[in-house]
């Protein structure tokens, strides 16, 4: 097991020395410190004793997800993981982490300079730094959303994507739909290339086909309304599956924008049941995601990695939940769109 | 909420018949009380006044599975369940459940018959009666290796296959491996299946080709042996991959007698991590299961589901244990095996 006098050795510089950095001590400069956090995960120093006050703490990551406020997407989430691990006897932080602070200092070392036993990550997309560095990580993580093979201290918690998408698809196909199109994030998010698979997948398994151009993905919600969203149209769908409620929203209101009914002439689905997905108009079906469950099957997920039960996947059963944005395929005849503009002469 | 009554009614027999039934008293008949708890599952009737000494039970359905012996397969398992539901405050019943049992009382009849709050569910097969009463089945269950689709009231647990099988197809390739072949059981296991489906992924993922005269399923290890191995070695493949620790041990066995060397001429990989695969001559490189691991999520997802939080799939890491049963393709020269037989020839 290595101790401090190795990281001491290894960097030429005193015991003390080490102690106080490791300790966060003031008269210790940051790029030191860093330097002896970083040769500390290299070698894989523990701490062997614990400070009173650290012992028990797990923190929750965030990025790009809100979660103050109770309308928040992440705010249940967190909710249900404190539920659990706060009686459990844990100390639970949440913290922001931008990719900026993900490029100063490795997760490991961070994890290790606030003593944190385990943390539980939501947010993050393929591109962010730590997604890297989490695939040799050994501080036990679980990511929503996201999955990272072949490490066992690395779990994934989340909805099922593809049974998510035979119920909608189901659900739309009995209603008629065989011209179906889809609206989703871009491919450096784990879970929009799962949507957009488990969309492809579903598709198939009821025997329709997928014409490329009825498809779209972006990062960017203004990118799939303007510039997809007429192609959609154009291409004569009946209804189009939205990887999120918030595109699903935009959605309808831009078709609405352009002439088209929903669901008189086009079926709306959505995807998570926000609070605000009963009170769009018309009220959007949609696929529920309970955040509160996966907050506690997130803490879950921890605590046993953190005793050494390799748990690699936990996954929610998803549910259906029909409003009115979807309705029958024959309701209405598709009228054509009156003011759909051509994609090249859209500005985004 | 059905009462008594609304089955007395439904029956036209006494209230005092129906309670007599329910609670199993001497003086009914097996076929009135049989139709009683039928009668009560249809209506969707559920105790209200639980007895305090059958407050908080759950079952351990077991089936084609031993258990009671530490070296039998699902010994650990149902320690793990034990370990986690005993403390808690559940008394768990270990009961085994043949196929004429299942077609005797529904899975639901039978639950409120012993007053079982839910079950965890090992070894069954898709041919199981009680698998297609699962698909609507109401009181909790978690199946271990097996899956319902779109029920929230029964998950599904086990290892991660397809992780599993891209371990050991990067470590044959990684020792040079390139012809290799698959043997596993039937297709009427959901595991089997999952298994054979996971192989292919990971050979496709290689860039491997997989030839159909390469591959043998069969509920029977002697016919895997006996038909397909004959074939596997005929067709040049250098190494094997087996469904279970019990099948690559007879495979390791047919292989000495008919004169193929293990591992110089054929590598064969096994799947558990059963207690003897330390003890096969040469030794099992193998895929570990976590059997404890497998118990201890199954009574979690079980007591997830009672208290309503709908988990779906719940898939521990697998882990490569390499033994001395794999070797490089290399290192021998494979040698025409000296008495193989042509399959048709062969007794089963």
């Amino acid at each position: 097991m290595p101790t401090i006098n190795d990281i001491a050795d290894k960097l030429g510089i005193s015991k003390g020395t080490v102690s106080k950095a490791l300790n966060g001590a003031d008269d210790v400069s940051e790029t030191l410190r860093k330097k002896v956090l970083e040769t500390a995960v290299e070698i894989g120093y523990e701490r062997n004793r614990v400070r009173k006050d650290t012992a028990n703490r797990l923190c929750i990551i965030v990025e790009n997800i809100h979660h103050e406020d109770p309308g928040d997407f992440g705010h249940d989430i967190v909710m249900g993981f404190k539920k659990l691990a706060v009686p459990a006897g844990w100390e639970v932080d949440v913290v922001a982490i931008t990719e900026e602070r993900q490029k100063e200092i490795s997760y490991d070392a961070f994890m290790l300079s606030h003593e944190y036993k385990g943390a539980f990550i939501i947010g993050m997309s393929l591109l962010d730094p730590w997604m890297e560095e989490l695939k040799t990580a050994r501080t036990p993580a679980v990511l929503y959303d996201n999955y990272i093979q072949e490490n066992p201290r690395v779990g994934y918690i989340g909805v099922d994507n593809e049974e998510a998408y035979m119920m909608a698809i189901r659900h739309l196909y009995g209603l008629g739909h065989t011209q179906i199109g889809y609206l989703g994030g871009d491919m450096d998010s784990f879970v929009s290339r799962k949507r957009h698979d488990a969309f492809l997948g579903a598709m198939d398994a009821h025997g329709l086909t997928v014409k490329q151009n009825r498809i779209g993905c972006s990062y960017f919600i203004s990118e799939c309304t303007q510039k997809y969203l007429p192609r959609l149209l154009n291409s004569q769908v009946t209804a189009i599956v939205c990887a999120t409620d918030l595109l699903a929203q935009a959605v309808i209101v831009s078709c609405m924008d352009m002439g088209c009914r929903v669901p008189e002439d086009v079926s709306i689905i959505g995807f998570d049941d926000a609070p605000f997905a009963a009170y769009t108009s018309p009220a959007l079906t949609t696929i529920r995601q309970n955040q509160e469950a996966l907050g506690r099957c997130g803490f879950y997920a921890l605590n046993s990695l953190i005793s050494r039960t390799y748990i690699g996947t936990l996954l929610l059963r998803a549910e259906l939940i029909t409003r009115a944005s979807t309705a029958s395929a024959r309701r209405g005849k598709l009228t054509t769109p009156r003011k759909i503009p051509n994609s090249r002469q859209t500005p985004v």
